[in-house]
C-alpha cells in the first residue's frame, strides 16, 4: 500500500482550506561558521509568530544528501515520491516554458550546434549563440513537415530549444543524439525499444529537414536532441487527495509542475502582491492553494546573501494577507535549500512550518533552520507534507479499524 | 531485505526479558494553545524516573499524518509494517470479540437491517436494535446449516454480529452486500475472483436461510454482509524474533491482535493490578511481555481530559511492579495518540520511552510529548521498536561481516 493508495482510500471532504506557501530554495547556510543563515538574518515577524503558534521541522526533499532540481523538489512537496515519479528531461523543459503537454506527446530538449564541412561537431553550443539570434531560428524550424505528426518548436534560451511531437503511436524511449564530444558527427536518433521506433524515425526526419533549413547559418547549422520524454503520468490532486487545487505562480516552470498534478493555474500575477490578490479572489473556489515565490532561490543561485535576506523579508511581509483569510492549515516551506554560499540547490533540510488548530505545537520561537531542529515535525521526507496537511485539515479518515 | 528477513537472520537467544507496556492512545494535545497535554498534566513520577534514565522519542504509528485504528496501530508496535500487513475488516471484527480464527476461515461482519414487503431496505441498522434484542437473534442464526461447512455466528453489539465460515476451499474475496443506501434490496454476495466463488455461494445460502429464521421479526428481518476476510498471515514472534511472547490484556481485541502474531494470551486479569500479578506469575516462562492498558484511549475517545490524566496516573502507578522484576528492556509507548481535544485517534507521534542498560540516554527529564522531541530516539516509525528492543536486549547479531 503506497502513500497515494492510502490517501485515495482515506480522504474525506469538508470545507477546510489549506495553503502551501513555498519560498523556492528557502533553506540556507551562514556566511561564516557559527553565523546566521539568510532566513535567520532576515527580519520575519509574521513567520516567527506562526512558528511560535505552529510546529516546525526539517523537510528532506528526496533523501538525505540529495539536491533536487525544481521537478523532484516540487513533486515531493506535492506528495508524489520523487524517486517513484520521474519527469523526463524533455517533458520538464517543455513544462518549464509553459508548453501544455498532452498524453501521447513526446518532448525533446534540442541544442543548436556547429558542424564543419565534414559534418563533425566543432561547437556543441553553437558558439553560445545569443537568444535574440537563436529564437528566430527555432521558429524557422516550425517549417519542418512530417506527415501525420504535429511538430512544435519552441525557443528557450541561447542554444537551447524544445521540440514536441504530437501524433499516434509515439513513445519517448529514444537515445540522445548529442555525442557529448566535438570532432564527431551528431548521433542518429536510436530507439531504445521497438515501441519507440516510429519516434526515432520521425526524429531523424526532423533533423534532416532542420539541417536544410539551417544550411545558411554559420554558427547554428546543426542540432542535437536530448531527453526524449512523454508526458509524465501523475494522478491528480482531486483523485488522490479529493482536493480542488489552485496554483498561484509567476514563472512557467512552477505553473507547469502544478498543472501536471491537476491543479488549476489561476490568475496572471507578476508580483507577490498580485499573487495575494489572486488568492483572495479565488478563496471560495478551491480547497488547496499552492503559492510559489521564486526570488529566495534566484538570489541564492546568484550567491547574493544580502539580497536573499531581503527577498525573504518580502516573502514574510505578505503573510498577513494569507492569515487574514483564516486558512485551516498553513504550510510554509521550500522545495529545497539554495544557500547563497553554494550558489546552487543543496541537500540541506528545508525549514518547514505547519500551522493548524490541532498541530501539537513545540517550543520553537521563530522560523529558522536552527529552531526547526527541535521542532515537533522532526526531520521528515517532503512527500509526507500532504498527508500532514490533510490530517490537520481533518480530511483523512482512520486507517484500519 | 525487509525488517523481518533481517531479524530472522540476526536474532540470537539469551535469557533477557523485554516488557512492552502499552497505554492505548497515550499521546495527547493541550486544552489551550501553549498548555500541557494529558501526559504532561499527569503526575507520573515513575515514568519520569525511567525517562531520565532511559531514552525518549516520538513513535509514528504508520507514517506522518495517518491516524491508525487499533489493528494497524498494534501491528506497528509489534514490528509488522502496517502498510504491508493488512488485517481484513471481518478478521479484525472476529478478533475483537475474541474469536480464534483458524487458517482457511472466512470472517464476515454482518449487520441486521430492516426490509419492507418488497425486500427493500428501510433501515440499514434495524432501528439501532439494542444488544439484548439482537444477541439472541444472532444466536438463532447458528441454526443455519450448510453441508460441509462449519458456521459460527457471534453477537457483537446492537445491529452488528460476526459470521465465520470454516471448511475447505474458502477465500475472502467477496464483495459487500450492503448497498449503503435504503430503498433498494441488499446485494447478492458476488465473488471478486474465481477462487472465492464457493464462498459467495455459501454466503448466499446463509442469507437465504437466515432470512427465513428472521421472518417473524419486524425490525431485524434481514441482514447485510461486509468485509469478507481470511485470517491474516502474520509470521510469529517466535519465528521472526526468536521470542516466547506473552500478552497480558483485558480486552478481546488486544488479546486477538497478540494471538495473530503468535503470542500466548496469559491470565484472566480484569484490572491493571491483576495484569501485574499475571506478569509476575509468568515472568520465568516468557522472554517478551506485551501489557495492554485501555483507559488512556477510552477516556481520550470520550473527550475527557481530566479522566485521561487520572488514568495516565494509574498507568504510572503500576510501573514499580514491572521494574521490581528487573526487566532488561522496558518500553513504554502507545499504539497511537488519542487527544481528548479530538475525541478520536490521531496522527500525532506517540511519546515513547525505552529503558535498558545500554540505551544511550538523552537529556530528557520527564515522560512528556515536549520532552520526547529532544529525545535520543528521534522520531521513528513504530515498526522499528522491536528491532530496538531486541538490540537493547543483546538479542540481535551483527548485520554483515
Amino acid at each position: 500500500m503506497d502513500l497515494h493508495q492510502l490517501t485515495r482510500e482515506l480522504h474525506t471532504k469538508n470545507d477546510t482550506k489549506i495553503v502551501m506557501y513555498v519560498a523556492d530554495g528557502l533553506g540556507g547556510l551562514p556566511q561564516q561558521p557559527g553565523g546566521l543563515t539568510e532566513l535567520e538574518t532576515a527580519r520575519t515577524p509574521n513567520l516567527d509568530a506562526l512558528a511560535k503558534a505552529g510546529v516546525l521541522g526539517g523537510s528532506i526533499p528526496v533523501c538525505p544528501g540529495i539536491s533536487p532540481g525544481s521537478g523532484p523538489g516540487h513533486l515531493g512537496l506535492f506528495g508524489y515520491d520523487p524517486l517513484q515519479y520521474i519527469i523526463g528531461r524533455g517533458a520538464l523543459e517543455a513544462t518549464g516554458i509553459g508548453f501544455e503537454l498532452q498524453d501521447g506527446d513526446v518532448a525533446i530538449r534540442a541544442n543548436f550546434c556547429t558542424v564543419d564541412a565534414a559534418g563533425k561537431i566543432t561547437d556543441r553550443r553553437a558558439g553560445r549563440i545569443p537568444t535574440d539570434e537563436s529564437a528566430p531560428l527555432a521558429v524557422r524550424l516550425r517549417n519542418v513537415k512530417i506527415p501525420g505528426i504535429e511538430v512544435f518548436v519552441e525557443p528557450v534560451k541561447e542554444h537551447r530549444f524544445v521540440v514536441v511531437l504530437r501524433g499516434q503511436g509515439l513513445h519517448g524511449h529514444v537515445h540522445d543524439t548529442d555525442p557529448q564530444a566535438t570532432g564527431v558527427p551528431p548521433l542518429d536518433p536510436v530507439a531504445a525499444d521497438s515501441a519507440s521506433q516510429k519516434t526515432a524515425d520521425i526524429a531523424k526526419d526532423f533533423v534532416r529537414q532542420a539541417r536544410q533549413l539551417l544550411a545558411d547559418q554559420s554558427k547554428a547549422n546543426c542540432l542535437t536532441l536530448r531527453g526524449f520524454a512523454g508526458k509524465p503520468k501523475l494522478p491528480s490532486y482531486e483523485e488522490v487527495y479529493g482536493l480542488r487545487a489552485a496554483a498561484i505562480a509567476v514563472y512557467p516552470m512552477y505553473k507547469g509542475l502544478a498543472r501536471l498534478v491537476g491543479m488549476d493555474i489561476v490568475g496572471k500575477a507578476q508580483t507577490l502582491a498580485e499573487q495575494m490578490t489572486v488568492l483572495e479572489q479565488n478563496w471560495s473556489t478551491y480547497d488547496f492553494f499552492f503559492i510559489h515565490y521564486k526570488y529566495t532561490d534566484s538570489t541564492g543561485e546568484d550567491g547574493n546573501f544580502a539580497e536573499k535576506v531581503k527577498r525573504t523579508e518580502d516573502f514574510d511581509a505578505a503573510v498577513p494577507r494569507i492569515t487574514a483569510l483564516k486558512p485551516d492549515v498553513l504550510i510554509v516551506t521550500g522545495d529545497h535549500s539554495t544557500p547563497s554560499m553554494l550558489a546552487s540547490h543543496s541537500w540541506h533540510p528545508v525549514p518547514t512550518l505547519l500551522w493548524a488548530k490541532f498541530c501539537r505545537t513545540d517550543a520553537c520561537e521563530k522560523f529558522a533552520e536552527s529552531e526547526a531542529l527541535r521542532g515537533g515535525l522532526g526531520q521528515f521526507e517532503a512527500k509526507y507534507l500532504m498527508t500532514l496537511a490533510l490530517a490537520n485539515a481533518r480530511r483523512l479518515g482512520k486507517y484500519g479499524a
